[in-house]
């Protein structure tokens, strides 16, 4: 067992923790002491204790002179919990290996200063990659202030999201489905346009088999025509925010808001003005299920982190047919969002592709 | 080595010859001789000598007493060349191992029935699924007297194959095209329709590093409106067949056939008719490059065996953007042309897919 092997079991502790952190990052940390794991441990929920914490507890008195691994950069300030650089420095351990700095530039690289002054060896940069993927979302978050932006689609092999009749139950299978309920789990929220609400009445909760994490359930809907009798607005399973220009009616926002809606009144909603509300808010990740015109929107404001799509192996063909991303569209090739393929699997008979949109980060 | 190992081989050899043996299938042989390889041979092109009499020439007197396998059975009639059972007879081997029967039913199994009358060991089966894969084109051929169809298109992530301006160079990367130009080089023939002829004046021919045979450019032209300047009319690089069923005038016609252009008139312009036709013709594999109206007609009429997608890491949206397959389309989604994912891969930064259509063969 070396640095990297240590290393890596900290990067599994943190990404056991996904979908639970929000909006903290997943943090996972282990104690060495001659040779022998001594404490564990993985941040598991805003407010409670810090991955360093939970790891130091476990070793108790073995920690000092000991070695600490831990994913992110150890925290120099209070905040809901004391640093852990002081605890680390109080538990008299040696040796501190870090694999990435803290990504908000403006305290980056104090904890590590702190550990040092107080002559403590400090290894920085092992399995970097893997912890900065690992919080990517977090990270976009920290330096943006706007949710990391994943956009989902479901097509045939052609690209068609429906027939011309507008049926599409079902085009993926059940494997497929599930992953997207697995994603709704990990994301703070997911958005839908009004068209979706009105066409489908979808609940867009989380439903696996070991039930899962509701996301906050967003809807654009300009001139605020969510109908009372929708089921994000009576199932009271997950806040739902709806994202309006418009100047409701004391009645209809008492009638929403009697069911725990929350009325978002924006004074433009362009993409770029919804991604700064929803980031203020809080909310670090967002997943985009349509339609088409919604996604054409963010499309074309370029306001797309990562894009998840689902082929099935089925033709449906059709001038008249649907596809995933609407809008205006481009005029030339050169404009186009370019991507590069992170991933492309078979999920059950379909296909999974993820693509990062090239620069985002 | 054993009887595996030796027809691996052999269909080794018959893979190397993809493209230069239609309407003959490809056919690999070796002969054995007291553990040794004696004799090597694949059939090259249609008109010369079997696979077996290649690999006989090749042992010469070692073959007497050994044993030949060969990818597909050899045949007991007289046809360009004579039947390679008797030639096996009376070199004297002693055992023949065979991948898979002859694909005609009127005469499967009368090689086989002529060498175990001669006393010959015969071992069928061998390799049985991957010699009938190497054959597909051939066996359907054989079976319906239509060409197999092969539907190509490039999209991409989100299905468009061009901007609302209707721009399209280039979407998918170089690997992907040269891709394009191997299926060409391995197809009898390739069709577009008069659309894409007027828009894009094509030459559909093959341009591959090392040259590469070209297919024969056939255009659903209905009203005959194919202009004597189109590339594919000028350049005589291939033969060049226009599919109509208007009455061309005198003139019209003479202009074309001069270039060597063969005007085909049909009294129907369906899909069925089309493909009989091309078989009649003997065109074993038909590639379709579309556009979007043309393939819409051949999924309308559920003449595709199989689909090759290549999709590239890009989103257009735009509702206006054209996609792969237009036409009426269909209005439930258990009316879907449903695929099998045969093959997912990376091509240069795209993604190829290969799918073959349930139920065709």
């Amino acid at each position: 067992m070396n640095d990297v092997d240590y290393m890596k079991l900290a990067l599994q502790l943190a990404e056991s923790t996904r979908g639970q952190t929000t909006p903290n990052p997943m943090v996972g940390s282990v104690v060495v002491k001659d040779g022998a794991i001594v404490g564990m441990g993985a941040h598991l929920k805003a407010g409670e204790g810090h991955a360093e914490v939970q790891a130091l507890n476990m070793a108790g008195d073995k920690a000092a002179g000991g070695t600490i691994y831990v994913t992110l950069e150890p925290c120099s300030h209070y905040g809901k919990t004391p640093p852990c650089a002081d605890l680390i420095i109080e538990k008299g351990l040696k040796k501190v290996v870090i694999a990435t700095t803290d990504p908000n530039p403006a305290v980056a690289g104090r904890g590590i200063e702190k550990l040092r002054k107080a002559g403590l060896d400090v290894v920085i940069g092992i399995e970097k990659p893997k912890a900065d993927a690992l919080n990517e979302v977090f990270f976009h978050f920290i330096q943006h202030v706007k949710p990391f932006v994943t956009l989902k689609s479901a097509t045939t092999l052609d690209g068609k999201t429906a027939t011309v009749t507008r049926k599409s139950k079902w085009i993926t299978g059940p494997e497929a489905r599930e992953d997207v309920h697995r994603y709704r789990h990990t994301h703070d929220a997911i958005l839908v346009g009004i068209g979706t609400v009105l066409a489908d009445d979808p609940s867009l909760t989380t439903r696996l088999a070991n039930g899962g994490r509701n996301p906050i359930r967003v809807v654009l809907d300009r001139r605020l025509r969510t109908p009372i009798s929708a089921k994000l607005v009576q199932d009271q399973e997950a806040p739902t925010w709806i994202l309006t220009v418009a100047d409701p009616s004391l009645k209809k926002r008492e009638e929403l808001e009697k069911f725990g809606v929350e009325i978002v009144q924006l004074s433009d909603d362009s993409i770029e003005s919804i991604l700064q509300v929803l980031g203020t808010k809080g909310v670090t990740s967002l997943f985009v299920e349509g339609g088409a015109e919604v996604n054409g929107s963010f499309l074309k404001a370029k306001a797309v982190n990562q894009v998840i799509t689902y082929l099935a192996p089925k033709l449906f063909g059709g001038h008249a047919s649907p596809t995933a991303i609407g809008g205006e569209g481009i005029d030339e090739v050169e404009e186009a969002l370019e991507l590069d393929i992170a991933e492309v699997t078979k999920i059950g008979k379909d296909i999974k592709v993820v693509a990062r949109v090239k620069g985002s980060e």
